[in-house]
């Protein structure tokens, strides 16, 4: 059995700064389901960093349940949402989103991402097609950021796919389970407040950086959640000590505690994978945040998971092994020169 | 505009046997909601004519209804259905099936057909992946027979799609909406009995082979079957007077008039075919039953269409159109004559 | 067992005029789906019926089914429906409208109906409640026309409710299923137009009075019915040979049909009610339409079932049963002249 | 503004025990989705107090969330779930079971309580009605213990509800939400092992006995739990950090940590009933757990409100309001005694 994992994000509890927040608070009596100072405080901060006055925040606990209940609030009747084929929604939650009635669309993905290019193609397709009322109409558009495959959208991207939104009146919806790792990579071009002025919602992940639980649902227009926290009830998803959540997001975006957590890990993640690189490994996906991609052989698969535990990702073409290694707001310098170690 | 279509083949209303039998019954009172003994006539029809003598039958309105009313009832909970990507349920159903809460998971199409190994294949890397429970369950497999290209199964798929159903307890349905073009073709080893051996439940359509409307849905053991009537009704698919429903499908399998006109259809459409072939046209799909895919140029279709309205499926590579001509128990020789003499 | 059945109205084919155009129209070639000539034509008179030249009109087969779609269509996100306890959604359709993830909030009825005092208060206090997020919101209210007791609003009825709507942006949707014979009623002061006026939408059902099947869902704005074609299919409602539903309307609304049909029923149903309260039979409830409901001793009720069936909804306080009685568009004059002549 | 709160019993954190292991755990490593060792150990400490070592245990995180995926799990097609008027499923859950599918088919409550012999009338009456098979099947019973109105089951009273469970082929479901209080009562003859031969599944609460959060959903015969993780997380329901429930469980099952903390609200809780009872409050009903309704004025409410505050759940008849005093795990007697003062 490995000692030290480096499969995933979310391994560990949570973030100092956010434990000793709630061992300060412990015997606060607070009113229930998010209605208290401490999360309005936390949703203050969220719009401020969003530059998103006029926006509107709620948390929720996990990231299969933030997607589900916003894709379900956001499309209207008959809708369903275009995605990546490898997209979370569409590979890994379960049926989630199908659950709630709606189907997700799928397009190839290059790297993880949806093209712009590929949706205009769709859309146009879509609607020259005559039975196309006989087709679920497409009324939003998922996609994560970063993918699945560690890789990230360019302000440019998210400009062309806001000008299909607008085009076909869809929704345009950012899945940002990782976010803090995105903001946090150099040569990115999008911010939280670029996120806000092109998507119509999304969300910005706790579970995977530094919180116990929690994500943040962002609509960037207050008038569209009209009634959302009787539906997030509805979908089994209202906090009852609602404050938890306020006093994680309150401690993740103070002082920028999420880009320095995202910094962290993302300084660690290219350290592996310049070693990987030098090491003559073939780098699966040129990603520049805290998921990295690699092809190994099984024997070396087997060897490093000896020590370092790193995620299987099952072989492709070649017979190599896909691996995926993570690092996180938790992992130690210590941890990433042991695995460098093994190569 | 066109003054014959053989575009699809529900364009009429129906055969003289049922407007006479449904004359001849109109003023008599039957008890609703096909509890009727016309209906129960019908019923002991259609299972003999399966060999089935445990099944049961229920009479539904529409092909997508009984369709999705199906396959939620047989899936159980957490599971999806295994569709071939160009299946109907995938594509034009506006996501019936996705609204009851299930996944329909798309495997490749090979002419419509979802090929055992394919299916296979898939399960056995289902089990394989460690993340298996974060994704649907594969709980059945969906085929339509003929497909949405007019090919039809053989009884040995049939029995390996059943062998892999019965290795992961999944549920074999058959959508049969165009089941009499199949039935009758020359060349099949697919029977009534042959599908009752193989599939958990299947259906016979109506609507496209000289009902009015109507689709019998099939289980092959009738204990699957409890409180069916009242889920039936729960998705808006109980008919009020029922025995219109028992009338038509008592006809139509009176004397094998099923058979006869699905053996009409096909030999006109198998005339058509053997017509484009002689003159030079490209065959897109070999296909033995009532639907017909030829490749034309974008001149010739609109040449085609002023007289004839044939249904276009778009141009694909290479720049000609993919067109599907549609023969029905109603299609005349004269009008398949004149089809053919614009060619 | 009796020969003759007055105990439902739709126990018969279909009124003459519509299976004469069944049989003209047979060989006819239409485009599927709703969008034939005939169904366009069908959908302009009830337009005109209801003097509502902005609104539009779709055809469904059945009463639960195009309540079920259109309730779920109306309503937004997070809510559900007000009813009358004994309303026709919260009894007798299985649970087609909770399916749709819709609560039907029930509030006691007065003789079937919702009185708008009775909506009113409940509103009132809903919002007065502090818990009121954590309660499904009333997004709509639903009535049925005439109840389910026979009974029917006056026009200052549906105008109350129309206020309350108004008040809290909810819905008025008016089932219909028996609308002709409401229509038909003498004293009544509510017209199609009356309900267009004060409804958002409703429908009118055939199936009950001469159709073989079939409702019309009537939307007053055709701009809240975008995409409902869509959602129709989605919802399996949407029938491929949709001119049987064009050619049925077109019929019942030529020459006010549907009105002298309702008429015949009504005024038999008057008659049988003088019969029974002639005999000293208790009259349950004042009904002015097709069903009547009267008091009778057990040994009663199995003396006339013995040659006329009604139906028997079981004992009521004092031990007596509450049977209904209901003519339709087919009861012959000699029927009701044997029940009477039973009592 | 009152400065302490006895209106409910989720206002603080989490019982020091619970802080003090999350804390000790902060840095370990553990695979997610509760698979982890301390999970583990938390399922058997679980199954080992409620004597049901066939069973299963899964965690989820809130009461709404954990009712709605067990009663949707647990329930058949066309199935709903019965309940007392006031049951919480009905009332204040937004319609989570109803967004399932899911019909809450509810019975008038007896001080919270549903009797056997009012969910046997309606048993009798459904099946004896033939128009059964247009309603919802009762395919399941729900009830709180305690109730929201702090009223208990006896084991006699369970054991009634399991014999008409049997007789129709029903699922007995019990909400736990305030479990331990319930346990804890000196009176009671209903513990956990009671609990689970008499019911199919049950939850125990965390969230208001000295949990962040948590609920465990208990199935007494692991059989019935097949891919019940996959429909967890369809539900968005699977919390990553999974350990994070393990934990909280497995302190307050260690040493009857769980009983302690209900033992000590309700000892504090009987105190103010008692004085309120003295200065001649009416009780409003006989509870005798943490949850106490009293009957005052709004001069009162008002008074006490300032100083303490207490839940007004509005006016009754007579006037006066009904208030609900809650203790928990952290009310203090100094706070008790305050309120006392009050009176």
């Amino acid at each position: 059995m490995a000692t030290i994992r480096m499969n995933c994000d979310y391994l560990e509890g949570a973030h100092p700064n956010i434990l000793n927040r709630l061992i300060k608070t412990n015997y606060d009596q607070t009113i229930p389901y998010g209605l208290d100072e401490i999360t309005a405080g936390a949703k203050e901060k969220i719009k401020k960093a969003c530059e998103c006055p006029d926006g509107e925040v709620f948390f929720m606990v996990g990231g299969t349940q933030t997607n589900a209940t916003m894709l379900d609030f956001i499309l209207d009747k008959a809708e369903g949402v275009i995605s990546a084929d490898t997209g979370h929604i569409s590979v890994h939650e379960a049926g989630a989103v199908e659950y709630c009635g709606r189907k997700v669309i799928t397009i190839p993905a290059v790297n993880g991402k949806l093209s712009p290019a590929s949706v205009r193609a769709y859309m146009e397709s879509f609607y020259e097609d005559a039975t196309w009322f006989h087709m679920v109409c497409p009324g939003g558009i998922y996609i994560s950021h970063p993918s699945e495959y560690g890789t990230l959208y360019t302000a440019q991207e998210l400009k062309e796919l806001r000008e299909i939104c607008d085009k076909y009146d869809m929704q345009l919806y950012l899945d940002g389970a990782r976010l803090g790792y995105a903001l946090a990579c150099e040569d990115t071009d999008v911010t939280l407040p670029v996120i806000a002025k092109y998507c119509d919602s999304f969300c910005i992940g706790g579970t995977k950086i530094g919180a116990l639980f929690g994500e943040a649902a962002v609509f960037t227009n207050k008038k569209q959640a009209k009634h959302f926290i009787t539906f997030i009830k509805q979908h089994g998803a209202l906090l009852a000590k609602g404050r938890m959540l306020g006093i994680q997001f309150d401690e993740l975006f103070e002082n920028d505690l999420y880009l320095q957590l995202g910094n962290h890990a993302n300084t660690l993640a290219l350290k592996i994978k310049k070693a990987f690189a030098e090491k003559g490994y073939e780098i699966y996906v040129d990603a520049p945040s805290n998921q990295q991609f690699f092809l190994v052989t099984k024997e070396k698969l087997d060897e490093i998971n000896r020590t370092v535990a790193v995620d299987d990702w099952g072989p492709v073409e070649g017979g190599k092994h896909l691996i995926r290694v993570t690092t996180s707001w938790a992992t130690t310098e210590e941890a990433v020169d042991l695995l460098i170690s093994l190569l």
